[in-house]
């Protein structure tokens, strides 16, 4: 028996209330291309060298406040302030902090749209208002709507995906600059898929304080297990987003991790490289499949509109008839019958385009 | 050269600009009692199988949307249900989420002062108000003055950490129960140290959907450097608190190993009972050296106050003459001239008396 919940639920906040819950319906297949992983694990020789470090670790002790080597590196890798990092249990972590320093009750967070659900759902937890700013044809960015909005609502922060995810949509050349040029909003600039294509915010650092970038290394780093990422920004505001970032939140391991990682670089670079290949050889192939639309893509996955049958349909029967499990966006803002697939090797985009092709005949 | 950072520290909540950061000093020691971790690490054996189901795991893949099998085991150890567990990257993060969904601008939060700084920071956070409740003779919970808070400033949460964390106190029997029925306010019971001492509110939970109870794997299960914990509340109100815990927020290798601790509980559960007895073996003898008060403690420290000097020369002394590392909390509220002493080995705590009677004689 349990007590009655609605005295404790009266308690939450009603924005909170009124939010779905982040969610994933990810049945077990041969084939998953839902999340945008890379396609093939972390090299094994990588993963023991890990874990060899690993267990030279203290896992009684708490990791270090801060993990001053690695954010060293990262900085350097980067060519910015190594107090100007801050690491995260994924970049998500830092989105968070990011905006929870940032917005309150009514305060204005503008965003492109269709985008990662995770940013409406935060702005809700602090009480903010989420203005959506609609993408443009073929769902690419309309950077003089995001001003104009962003301008209109006096919004605190405009937060940017790119390439966006679940479009494939990258921010043109230039577009942050006059974003922080014609706004006086914090920019927030989530480039999780950036190793993929589009160009990178990371050199504005230098000419405003008024921007926050986020990288993981769940995508092209492949280690979206580990669950690594971390922003960059002005090192006064890196030290205010972290006071709502919690003390130890990147576990040893992942630590070392991240560390061996950014040892073996060119090797994940490499792999990046043959992701991008295989996105440039799998598009026009995919373009050909009758009864879809496919959207441009500078990222790891390309989205794709259903003309033929409900994409709920299609969705069901790759997983049934074919074994491959793709990400079902549908119910998103302006994605109606689209689905998600992320690309992974030569064989395994065969096999979409084979089932596709079966499956919308 | 970087920018000006005044545009961007201005779009900060000015609640977050005012809150100090979390920080520590800890300078590298031979013997580090600074941090309440487990004396000894995790036994070599549980490490290696640890690391070799880990193997076993998609590194490039996300963890499990919900772990399952993990969640449903540690409701069993509670006697609880599966959903109304939600794992954390540490139990901070529950308590911050769990914070995040109730507290917005001008929410009022009561919590025993001293305690725990991150409920502080977090409800700065937030924009609420953070109302502290002082402790009363020897640190011990005044629940009645609790109470009398909560009424007077319709409280929209009560934190409590039992044993608290630095003063070591417990809440009497029937505490949690008492400021339920006596307040309308979601009760955040953190029992990070409840292994070691004082009585749980788990079985509350049957009583009142107004509770979350927080454990960790960091100090009894002696894992600090992995970071796990969890909360525990009635199933719609944890299904609330998981819009504000980000997905995937617990990695692979850490989840592999809080179930591997799971299997060898009766292993840490004598680590705990060895720490128990050395608390009590210890505090007498701590007693019986000049200059310093003792305050009762159920936990795996023990908070002292230093009488014949300053606690900042003591704390330096013990550094700079004996290898030791301790807290300083002497800067916290109501805590001048205090100290927190991990409890480690018997040799470890005996090397302490030596140290404290040395520098204080």
């Amino acid at each position: 028996m349990l007590p009655d919940s609605a005295p404790a639920l009266g308690l939450v906040k009603p924005s909170v209330r009124a939010a779905p819950a982040y969610g994933l319906e990810a049945p077990t297949t041969a084939l998953k291309l839902n999340q945008n992983e890379a396609p093939e694990d972390v090299p094994e020789d990588i993963r023991r060298e890990i874990v060899s470090r690993a267990l030279l670790e203290p896992w009684h002790r708490y990791p270090a406040f801060v993990p001053a080597r690695l954010t060293a590196r990262l900085a350097a890798r980067h060519q910015w302030e190594p107090d100007g990092v801050l690491v995260g249990n994924g970049s998500n972590e830092i989105i968070q902090a990011a905006l929870a320093v940032h917005v309150g009750a009514g305060d204005v967070v503008v965003a492109p749209e269709p985008t990662f659900a995770l940013y409406r759902l935060l702005t809700a937890v602090g009480g903010g208002r989420y203005v959506p700013v609609a993408l443009g044809r073929d769902f690419a960015y309309d950077v003089g709507a995001l001003i104009a909005a962003a301008r209109r609502e006096r919004a605190r922060v405009v937060v940017l995906n790119s390439p966006n995810n679940p479009t494939g949509s990258a921010l043109p050349e230039g577009a942050v600059r006059r974003i922080l040029d014609e706004t006086e909003a914090l920019v927030l600039c989530d480039e999780a898929y950036q190793d993929f294509g589009g160009p990178s915010a990371v050199s504005l650092l230098r000419q405003s304080a008024r921007l926050v970038v986020l990288r993981t290394f769940s995508k092209a780093m492949g280690m979206a297990g580990l669950r690594f990422g971390y922003g960059l920004a002005h090192p006064d505001l890196a030290r205010e987003i972290g006071k709502a970032k919690l003390p130890y939140n990147v576990n040893a391991i992942t630590l070392v991790a991240a560390d061996v990682a950014l040892d073996h670089q060119a090797r994940f670079d490499e792999r990046t490289r043959a992701v991008i290949a295989e996105r440039e050889r799998f598009l026009p192939l995919l373009r050909a499949v009758s009864g879809i639309q496919v959207f441009p893509s500078a990222a790891n996955f390309v989205l794709i509109r259903v003309e033929a049958k409900p994409a709920r349909v299609v969705f069901r029967r790759l997983i049934d008839d074919h074994g491959i499990l793709v990400r079902d966006v549908s119910a998103g803002p302006g994605l109606a019958e689209c689905l998600r697939i992320s690309i992974g090797t030569r064989a395994q985009m065969d096999a979409v385009l084979a089932a596709l092709d079966h499956t919308l005949r």
